[in-house]
């Protein structure tokens, strides 16, 4: 970029054009929409990266972020922590919270193995749950991973290391998302949704 | 939301959320992203956050935005203070700036007339032009303003306001597409443009 831009607001262009999705002509734009805004709320937005930074950690337990010890759902009484659900990533625990009917705790792996990415075993939080598992009070392991081939080979993967601690590996079921139609399903689920039918008259 | 998701993620995604074009979805992106960095990248878009706000002022001539006391251009004895290109925003002395044809200084207006919109003419940087040129060396007033609605009805009231001061006013020949903005012309288009000024009142 040339003289004529203010320094502050090229640098400031250049830290927005850093995030994932954002070209340097929005960079831009959101760098001019930074100074139109009161100094409060440009403050508030800086305490805001710094703290989101400073204060979430891993939780010592299910690997989810938290800024608490101990996550709320692991340091909820009420919840079964015999049943551990493991994720890709936080996300996906919002995702399953959502739907209100998940009583056990989770595990986050932070990733999914994927040997083209350099993405091993070891760089996941497995370890963490397989210490879990190994203080004997887990009962069902279920594998909540993307159905994707990363998701698969993982859940696989993670499968075989479990079996031989005697917990109950599960994987989530797939089949036609509900509201969904036939006509637009792609071959691959149309071929789950078969594949694991189930009786509709017991 | 929800209150699985730790709070100081939430109060980022929140902060993300409020910037032009960034739905929900996006911000929690983007705030998970902002977790993922290293410590100095966080402090160095905060710190780059608050400088921008803090250093960027106008330019006491131009009205340009600039982190020094005058702007470069202004502050530049070279280039023709008597003709001045008046323009709607920064973002437009950077795309002129751009052909490296222009030689004279500019005025930052700030936004057009826009009675829709609440937007007056006391609502712009109209009083400083005229004390400028009413120092008595503008020879020229180039309108600059985007071929559109309000640019022209600003150019157009302008121009009226200028002529009994003896300066006279051109106007961006219209090789610029009709409706389009500044911004994203090319720059032998914006040449084109510049070479072609018409005078707006004869």
């Amino acid at each position: 970029m040339a003289g004529y831009y203010a320094l502050p607001l090229e640098l400031l262009a250049e830290q927005f054009a850093k995030l994932p999705g954002i070209g340097m002509k929005s960079a831009q734009r959101l760098a001019y929409f930074i100074i139109s805004r009161p100094k409060e709320e440009v403050q508030a937005f800086a305490d805001a990266l710094l703290a989101a930074k400073r204060d979430i950690h891993f939780c010592p337990q299910c690997q989810n972020l938290t800024e608490l010890e101990l996550c709320p759902i692991c340091a909820d009484d009420k919840r079964d922590h015999g049943t551990i659900c493991v994720v890709e990533s936080p996300k996906d625990v919002t995702a399953l919270e959502r739907t209100g009917e998940y009583t056990g705790v989770y595990h986050v792996l932070h990733g999914l193995i994927s040997p083209i990415d350099g993405i091993t075993p070891d760089k996941l939080k497995m370890r963490e749950l397989l210490s879990r598992i190994q203080k004997g009070s887990v009962k069902e392991v279920i594998m909540a991973t993307n159905p994707t081939v990363e998701g698969d080979a993982t859940a696989m993967y993670l499968a075989q290391l479990l079996e031989p601690l005697g917990v109950s590996v599960t994987r989530l079921a797939f089949g036609l998302p509900v509201g969904g139609t036939l006509e637009y399903a792609d071959e691959v689920t149309l071929f789950r949704a078969l594949e694991n039918r189930t009786p509709l008259v017991q």
